[in-house]
């Protein structure tokens, strides 16, 4: 199958940036893998494992390029536009892979007014960093959601649509505002009440430490994954989505108060309503493959038949 | 190795009882199970499986058994310990797994004045329920919590704590109140923390249920695992744990409510610096063998070998 694009770009060598490349590397999506990161351990490390070929400088990566991947921090990304605006041709595609979409869009395109700039969001991740967390098959059965502005080019849009295909994943077109408030309560909200849990049993004086460890198992564990997450990744996030989270956030206080409530008044009708519901979302995030069925997420369960 | 008890009596057949029914027989921690449920259902899905014998009535079940665990939700201890005591020898062990102590160990001293009441707690699970969904496993390299009270008898404490150690378990002692402190900030916290932000992302107007469901994937999957757990059960811990679960809510919504004013205010170094902290306790758990070192739990990372 030919190449989606002949060159990419991947700025930023990270958990997202060297997935991206294994798998077009992998798939054949891109007929070449250029790399850069300003982190020159990163960078020498990717060299290593050998995903794609290490530029010397951010404007050798983008040079020729026919499509370039923005793998930073959403805080990061103006500056990386600002150095690379002077190399871009009007024919390339300039995407990125954020978790909030409205602010990039705002960003990349006035620094880079006169290329394609398509953002899109691979909603997938782990909770490793750096260029050794990548693999191949990290897109596969995930959806990506790119958000094209107002006046894309429609065959550009869907260059990078069949590229995201090819790496495995499904693709959604969505407005960057929406795209930026249905995130905010699957994945930023989660996010910041797991980071927030972990610094509650923290702080705990009358409860140890080792006692919170020893007794995570108890579902506290299941947080402190999502708080190993890149701390500079979620503060951008928070930051340049602030509208969307707040509001979200506000509803789940609001319903966090009301559980409250219930408890304090033994209203134990309130809480077997609300816990009651909470099946069968799960059981359609499952259905829809976008979790495992494995009980526990499958960890010691050596479940034996019988 | 000879059985830590010649009988055992499981009342409640679900993920719990019918784990340590498995366990006790797989490793000869008992001679002999025998099993209720006043499901009669479950009852008898139970004696197909094959974990014990069921007993056609609860006396039964509980007569001459030299240890009874009480594997219902807390709320239907009383219930089922007024129904068991005038078949119970001076003898017997009377245990339970509730996930809250103080309560337990009340209601069942008070309703049983004449044998060893021994409330226990492993700290192990699945988001699953019912006589299909244990297995013998389930408690190895888990801990189990036994708050023995004032005046417990030290030679049975001591038996009980072995019959945990020949499932598998590690074996701690606590007070009961303490018990109950720690596991509302290491387990009660975190499902009803996750019962509510379902609830939040259910009630959405302008996100569709299918938006939610198909970009989970970005956190809230690991929510709904957890919120997938048994309602009754949860519930009754909420009733039950009310002091200590409302103090650290207050304390999880007091740090919530800081991260939600760094956002507000664009402040990066506060949502840097708890951020960060994050990363240490995931470590320590792991380290301490309470959660698999699995990136992502091990789901859909299919990582290849570089």
């Amino acid at each position: 199958m030919a190449a989606v694009f002949d060159r990419i770009a991947i700025i930023g060598v990270g958990l997202i940036g060297g997935s991206i490349a294994r798998a077009a590397r992998e798939t054949g999506a891109a007929g070449d893998v250029v790399l850069f990161d300003r982190d020159t351990a990163a960078l020498k490390r990717a060299g290593e494992i050998g995903f794609g070929r290490a530029a010397a400088t951010i404007e050798d990566a983008v040079r020729d390029a026919d499509a370039v991947f923005h793998c930073v921090p959403v805080g990061a990304m103006a500056a990386v536009a600002a150095e690379i605006a002077p190399e871009l041709s009007p024919d390339t595609v300039v995407s990125d892979v954020g978790s909030v979409k409205e602010s990039v869009a705002k960003v990349l395109g006035a620094a880079l007014p006169g290329v394609h700039v398509i953002p899109a969001h691979p909603v997938a991740g782990t909770e490793k960093s750096g260029p050794d967390a990548g693999f191949a098959s990290l897109f596969k059965g995930r959806w990506c959601i790119i958000t094209p502005p107002p006046r894309a080019d429609a065959t550009m849009v869907e260059r990078l649509s069949q590229f995201w295909q090819r790496l495995g994943s499904k693709v959604d077109l969505m407005d960057a505002t929406h795209h930026d408030r249905v995130l905010a309560v699957t994945s930023h909200l989660p996010h910041l009440i797991a980071y927030s849990i972990v610094g509650t049993a923290s702080d705990l004086e009358e409860v140890t430490k080792s006692e919170v460890i020893k007794y995570s198992a108890g579902g506290f564990r299941d947080f402190t994954r999502i708080a190993a997450s890149d701390p500079v990744m979620w503060r951008d996030v928070f930051l340049t989505n602030r509208g969307a989270v707040l509001e979200m956030l506000g509803r789940f206080t609001e319903d966090l108060t009301a559980l409250q409530r219930a408890i304090r008044w033994g209203d134990g009708d309130t809480l077997m309503r609300e816990f009651t519901r909470a099946r069968t979302i799960r059981k359609a995030i499952i259905d829809a493959g976008q979790d495992s069925a494995s009980v526990n997420f499958g960890r010691n369960t050596t479940k034996a038949e019988e």
